[in-house]
C-alpha cells in the first residue's frame, strides 16, 4: 500500500481504453505543493509537456491530470487548446486555480484528446479521490505496461517520519533521456524550492535517465516531484545531512520504478545492468554503456542467453571512445569472460549467468577511473509483435 | 553471369561451414592490380583488416583470400599471425609475393582461424580459379546471407568496353559506417591510383555507407576496388568525362549490391529509402535520416505495415537537429501524410504504400536546401530469431 499524507489519488475509465480499463487518473494535494519537473529533451514536445513546462515555473502544483491512450502529441495549436481546456475542467471540478493543474498524456501520437469523454468522467474522478487511491493512479496511467509501477520509502526528518512515493509508467520508447515515461514523486516532507529541483535532477540522472528499452525518446516524457510540506518539518535546504537523506530517498524510489519499467520493457525477459569502468571520464563510460544498451545485437544475444562477448566488444568499439582493444576486462556477473582481451570464459557458467532474469555486465577499459552504467532490457519476439501492431 | 577480363575467382568448402557449403573464396588478378580500400571505422579492428590496411598502402593487390564462418576478430597477436600465415600460404600456392595478398574474414567474433582446414583447401581453391568463377566467390563469402550478391555494368572508354563488377556479402551488423560487409569491386579499366581511391571513396559514401539494417558496425568491414588495366586504355585521371563515367559505374554496382544487402537484412521484409529534405546542411539531413533508419519503433512499424507517422516525427525530434515541428511535410511514396505538420493522410492509401517491399519515406523539414538519405530494412521476428541464436 502506498500513501502520502495530504495526497489523494483516483483513477477511472473514461471509455478511451477498451473493456472498462482505467484511462484517466488524478493526483491531488490538499494544499498547493512545491513542485519541480523534468521534461522530454525531444524537440517535438507534446502540448501537455509545453503546458507543464510553463506552469511548473510558478514552483507550485496542486493537481496532476493524466490520461492514457492518446498522447495529444503533434496536434498543434488545437492540441494545446485541448490540454489547457481539460486541465481547466479539472480545476473547476476541484475548485482550484487552473494554473495549479498540470496535464499529462500518454498513448498514440497524432490523435486528439477525447475531451468530451474526459469531461464526462471528471466528476467521478474527483469524487473518488482518496488517500489510498494512489494505486488507482498507477493503474490509470498504464499503456502497454503489463503491471502498475510504484515504490515507497520513509525517512526520519528530526523526530518525524516523512514519506516519499514514486508512481510511474513506461514500457516502450525508453531512452536515452527518460522515455514515454511518466513518473510522479510525492512527498509530505517540507523542502525548499531549489533543494527540491536539485534533488529531482540528481535522482532522475541516476535512475530514469539510465534505463534503455529501445533507444527511442518520447515526445511526452515527464517526471514531477511534488512536496506538500504536511510533515511540518523546517524546510530542508540545498545541502547537509537532511538534504542528502532526502535526495537518497527520492533516488531510491525513482530507481525502483525505473527498474520496473525496464523489467516491463515491451516483451522484455532480461534486465541487464551494464557497467563501464576504467574510463577517462564519466561521459566516456556512459557513451559506451549506452551503445551496448542500445545495440540490437547485444540485446538479442541477451534474449538468446548467448554469451556472445564478441558483440559486446564490437559495440564498445563503435561507441566513439578511444581505448586499447587489447587490454579489456569483461565480466558477466562474477564470471570473468575476458582478461586483458584474452578469453578466459567458462562457457557453461557464463551462460548460467545470462539465464537469470537480472544480471550485471561489467566492462573495464582501463583508461582511467571514471565509470557509469545503464539498465537495459533485451529485445525479443514479443517486442517486435507489440510494436508492429500497436495501432492496428 | 559476371566476368571481368583478367580476374579469376573460385570458392570451395574447407569444412568450417556445415553441409559442404562454400566457406573459402579467392579472387585473383592475372597481373598485380591497382588497388584502393575502405575499412571499418570501429576501433576494434580485426587482424585481417589491420593486414589489409597495411598492404593496400603499396597501391597494389593481386589476390584476395576470404574465409567465412570465423571473423578472426578480437584474437590479438595470434590472430594477426594467423592472418599473415594464411595469406602467405595462398601466396605460395599462387606463386606471387605475399604482400600482394589481402586477407578478409567474416563470421563469429573471437574464434581463431581454422588454419589447417584453410591450408588443406588451398590447392583446390587455386586449381579451381577461372574467369567465370566470380559467382563462386559470392557464394563462398556468405554468412547469414540468404542469397549471393553481385552486380555488373559496362561502360565505353574510348572505343573499348570496360567492365565493373561488385561482389558483396552482408546481412546483419549493418551501419552506420559500412557493416559486417565485405565487398570487392573489380574492373579491367586502366585508371590512375588517386582517381581509383577517389572513385572508391565517393561511391562507398553514396552506397554502402547509406545502408542500415541494425545500426551495428562490424570489426571486419572491407571494400576493395581492384583495377587490373587489362582493357589497355590510357589511364583515367582524377577528373573529366571518363572519370565521371567510371565513378558512376562503380557507384552503380556498389548501390546495387548495397540494396541487396538491405533486402537480405537479417529477417528483413522491407527496403525503405528514407529521404530527408530541406535541411540546413547535408550532415543535418543525414543525422535525421540515420535516426529514422535505426529507430526500432519506426522499423517495427514498417514491419507491421502500420502508417504510424507519429513514430517518425518523434524519432526526427530526437535526432539532435533543430527544426520547427509545426512545419513538417511527410510523404509515404507519393502519398502526402503531413502538410505543415497537419495530418492529410488517406490511411488506406498510406497503408498500401507500406505493403510494398520497397518504398520511399520523404521528410521535408523546411530549414534549407540540403538533403540526404539512408536505405533501411525493417526489424522482424526473424531478425530476433536469427540473432538470438546465431552462435548456439
Amino acid at each position: 500500500m502506498i500513501k502520502v499524507p495530504g495526497f489523494l489519488g483516483s483513477g477511472v475509465s473514461s471509455g478511451v481504453k477498451k473493456k472498462g480499463k482505467k484511462d484517466l487518473a488524478l493526483i491531488f494535494s490538499e494544499v498547493p505543493a512545491k513542485a519541480a519537473g523534468v521534461f522530454t529533451t525531444n524537440i517535438v514536445k507534446a502540448p501537455p509537456v509545453l503546458v507543464g513546462m510553463d506552469r511548473i515555473k510558478s514552483g507550485y502544483c496542486q493537481a496532476v491530470l493524466i490520461n492514457s491512450g492518446v498522447a495529444n502529441a503533434f496536434t498543434g495549436k488545437e492540441g494545446l487548446k485541448d490540454s489547457i481546456l481539460t486541465s481547466k475542467h479539472a480545476a473547476n471540478e476541484l475548485g482550484i486555480g487552473e494554473s495549479l493543474v498540470i496535464p499529462s498524456s500518454t498513448g498514440v501520437i497524432g490523435g486528439r484528446l477525447p475531451i468530451d469523454k474526459m469531461k464526462r468522467a471528471l466528476p467521478k474522478l474527483v469524487k473518488d479521490l482518496r488517500e489510498d487511491g494512489l494505486p488507482d493512479v498507477a493503474q490509470g496511467i498504464m499503456t502497454t505496461d503489463a503491471f502498475p509501477k510504484y515504490a515507497s520509502t520513509q525517512i526520519k526528518i528530526g523526530n518525524k517520519k516523512g514519506t516519499v512515493v514514486a508512481i510511474g509508467k513506461g514500457a516502450g520508447m525508453i531512452a536515452p533521456n527518460m522515455a514515454t515515461m511518466l513518473a510522479y514523486i510525492l512527498t509530505d516532507i517540507n523542502i525548499g524550492k531549489r533543494a527540491l529541483s536539485k534533488a529531482l535532477k540528481n535522482s532522475v540522472n541516476n535512475s530514469f535517465n539510465k534505463i534503455i528499452v529501445d533507444g527511442d525518446t518520447s515526445t511526452n516524457d515527464t517526471v514531477l516531484l511534488l512536496a506538500n510540506g504536511k510533515l511540518g518539518n523546517t524546510a530542508i535546504g540545498e545541502s547537509g545531512a537532511e538534504y542528502k537523506k532526502f535526495e537518497s530517498a527520492v533516488t531510491e524510489v525513482a530507481t525502483e520504478v525505473a527498474e520496473m519499467i525496464v523489467q516491463d520493457g515491451e516483451g522484455a525477459t532480461k534486465v541487464a545492468k551494464i557497467i563501464v569502468k576504467g574510463a577517462k571520464t564519466e561521459k566516456d563510460a556512459e557513451k559506451i554503456a549506452r551503445t551496448l544498451g542500445t545495440s540490437l545485437l547485444v540485446k538479442t544475444a541477451f534474449f538468446g542467453e548467448d554469451p556472445n562477448w564478441g558483440r559486446i566488444v564490437a559495440a564498445a568499439g563503435r561507441a566513439g571512445v578511444n581505448f586499447d582493444p587489447n587490454k579489456i576486462d569483461l565480466f558477466f556477473g562474477d564470471q570473468k569472460i575476458l582478461s586483458n582481451s584474452k578469453e578466459v570464459m567458462d562457457e557453461k557458467k557464463a551462460q548460467k549467468i545470462l539465464q537469470n532474469t537480472k544480471f550485471d555486465i561489467t566492462l573495464n577499459i582501463k583508461c582511467g577511473k571514471a565509470s557509469s552504467f545503464v539498465i537495459a532490457s533485451d529485445i525479443t519476439f514479443e517486442y517486435v509483435k507489440i510494436n508492429a501492431h500497436y495501432r492496428t
